[in-house]
């Protein structure tokens, strides 16, 4: 009842002998202060930033769950992402998670605009605190985290197995009626158990329109102008000795466009978190990623990462976090290089 | 008591022996998987599709009342309207409902972005539950259901009788400061009494500037970039046998453009609505529109629909929901369909 | 324990001993109904319009504060502006404020948007209940409120004494990464004790970039495409006689455009608000403006308001508000003139 969830017992809209419901406001507002330098072309820049989401996405959501008997529940979640730097300018929506669906001995189905499994693996065993700065997420290579027009099923626990699916129909990037749709499926395989925690997770994200107009998130073809599929596998886990947690992946991402060669790209990372004691944490990640055509090497990003946490509360922390992703290109050399460093507050509500 | 209904009890936050208020936070959210087929020019087009709002808008709001004393109370309510499927992509505002106002003996008034009667009586004694894929949705002409700048007064109850009157000033409508507006006026006259229900309902939207800026709804005049006003009435009821409830409705529409002849519609609907048992309903309705100008039909939309639902508690049930809407040119020959077909689950919070 | 703030006992959403912890929603819904009308360049327009915001402007937020221990706190506020009548069209967002931070002994942190310490002042001490339509708002040269990327640092209270400070990094204001950001400054010192109010603020802006793309309020050298610095320094004060409340301030306003000469406005305003019983409240205000080139005044606006609140209850009152501003040329001489008049609740929840 502590660990219940409720936060605003609401009394219902639609009628008198209104069952009980329950809905829960919640919400995360993270802010930093720091430099972001980048080093393009020899050109040096560097800025002073206050920004939202240093550690983690700013939030604020709306979710329940109603008791339908029998084990079942009907289950709903709304939350958008914040940017508290600028009062979220351009304009609040529920762009993070946006589903409704039922749960029960069965297992889960989400139907909206959920996480995708590949996502939740990613996240499960990431380098440094899977903050927002981890090495991983400013090296490897982008998808798409939360697609729309999604149904997700999530399998109950089988002794520390689960697994969960998703499918997008993606009807929203065909550029005319007659265009056969985009569609996007993820799917993972997870084990946890104690100290240990093991994922292999896929996802296939397919662009069969030049002129993609609804996707959320960066995709190497749309970007291009090109039609073709995204195939990403990934294999991560972690193990937590207690005195520190060892966090790894490895993740192969193959971009296939039509009518072109592949490209690949060969992705890893390693991070070490620390419990310090006196409150503090400390998190250190590396991650590279090679990118390959033909059999040739032609780029390489490497990340380095460090974040450190002091707690306050269970719900608030300060963190410092650095952050350097080096791009060297293979075949006719030179190197971009992008830093970051900050200090920073997250409270959670 | 963790149990409790009621929702926020909130405290207010202006003042020191600040009176006891509420704040109710709910919504719903609605979403289906299906087909959406359409039959145009001979061109045949076939979408699976999951979608936001199946059965009803999907939704976010608050609102609340505070008892001034003496009968008097003060009142506001702001809803903004959910897709579900894409997380609510264009952002999110109050794009239902928005008002605020005083209730006691002599009724209620309302200013802001209310509903206007004439919408309220369209929605009291529709076909197939008044879902969104009602026959009389897909088929009857549209208009402004919840226009800005608006005063709405609602009368009291007198023995099953109730009214409203709306006016909207328009003043956002004006394409410059020398125009003169823009405004919608629309009334209601409702009586509801054990199984019968019975309504009439006017509305007029005069649109005087050929560029309106400010039209949330579709409107005839304004697409056609003309100026001139649009008049709808309305009379419908329903009937509850208990073991069914028959309901109908005509509806005249005359859209009279500045300098040209009238546009008329002659519109009907039909539904009956069957409590099966087991927790299923079924409801199905049939819709008529007849457009004639100068005395002649030019144009007839046909639409049927066929809705069942499923309760899985007073907040959520399933359901699956068809409709088909055929659209003849009866100058020329030839005609439009469109279909659609799903399966979806409504969650009110 | 009725006067707490406290809203929704929210029991967070993060682990499983979760600190308690608290969400306050709040907000206010202002509507009024009148005529706006204007004379500029001998040309009449008169508007009768329904409009959100004339006593103060309609909003929506949500805040906390967490109990850290040792008389430390976590701190969060995002509130947003509505417009009611028309269903806040533009998207709801966090414009208002949006920030985190924390708050003890050293007094108080807030990153985000929060307001200037300027602006607190001005709205201190302004005439006519310091009402949207108070003589000063509608005279006085604009500023930024509430600038994004901000550092705001608020001083405890020594014996009637505060002081706040604000700087703003301004790093999305630059046009490109190599130029340097512009930036705002704002401090202020109040004092307050019993019947008295006294108050010094300073704000200064720079616009470093000629097309500034992330400016929230009108700002005289980026409207007209300029780079250079806006300084405002403002001294204000209020003695409550307790049959009437005496309120008034000068304020200096100097825009240096790069390459340019100075613009220099002197501002005053004067207001008594009169407790006149019977819930009737009311407020009358005068302000000017004179604006000045090269020691030559070429500018002046005038403002007269009045404003009566009848108070309905400690979070509701209705208002009659009345707001005339003249703006002559004082080279060539004409004068523009624009006038509202209007009805209006305010219902705060």
């Amino acid at each position: 009842m502590k660990k219940s969830l409720i936060a605003l017992a609401v009394l219902g809209a639609c009628g008198a002998a209104m069952a009980q419901s329950s809905v829960t406001l919640y919400g995360m507002a993270d802010v930093w202060v720091g430099k972001q330098k980048t080093e393009i072309g020899g050109v040096d820049t560097s800025t002073s930033v206050l920004q939202s989401g240093g550690f983690n996405t700013s939030r604020l959501g709306f979710k329940g769950s109603e008791d339908l008997g029998g084990g079942l529940k009907a289950n709903f979640n709304l939350e958008g992402a914040l940017s508290v730097d600028n009062g979220t300018a351009g304009g609040f929506r529920f762009d993070r998670q946006s589903w409704v669906g039922l749960s029960g001995g069965f297992g889960e189905v989400q139907l909206g605009k959920p996480w995708t499994p590949y996502d939740d693996t990613r996240a499960m065993a990431n380098d440094t605190f899977n903050a927002n700065f981890a090495a991983s997420w400013g090296t490897w290579l982008g998808y798409e985290d939360n697609p729309r027009n999604t149904i997700r099923y999530n399998s109950p626990n089988f002794g520390g197995f689960s697994g969960a699916v998703a499918y997008s129909l993606g009807e929203d990037r065909a550029i005319s009626a007659t265009d056969s749709s985009s569609s996007l499926v993820s799917f993972s395989l997870n084990y946890a158990n104690g100290p240990i925690v093991v994922g292999f997770a896929h996802q296939a994200e397919k662009v069969e329109s030049a002129v993609p107009v609804y996707l959320d998130a960066p995709n190497f073809l749309s970007d291009a102008g090109l039609t073709g599929k995204t195939t990403y596998n990934l294999l991560n886990g972690s193990y937590d000795f207690g005195f520190l947690k060892l966090v790894g992946g490895v993740n192969q991402v193959k971009i296939s466009p039509d009518g072109l060669g592949d490209i690949k790209a060969n992705e890893w990372n390693l991070g070490v978190d620390v419990p310090v004691g006196a409150g503090f944490d400390i998190g250190v990640g590396i991650a590279r990623s090679t990118r390959e055509t033909g059999g040739v090497d032609f780029e390489e990003a490497t990340g380095l990462s460090l974040g450190a946490k002091y707690t306050l509360s269970k719900r608030t922390f300060l963190y410092g976090a650095y952050q350097r992703v080096k791009t060297e290109d293979l075949l006719l050399g030179g190197e971009d290089k992008s830093t970051l460093f900050g200090l920073g507050i997250q409270h959670n509500f």
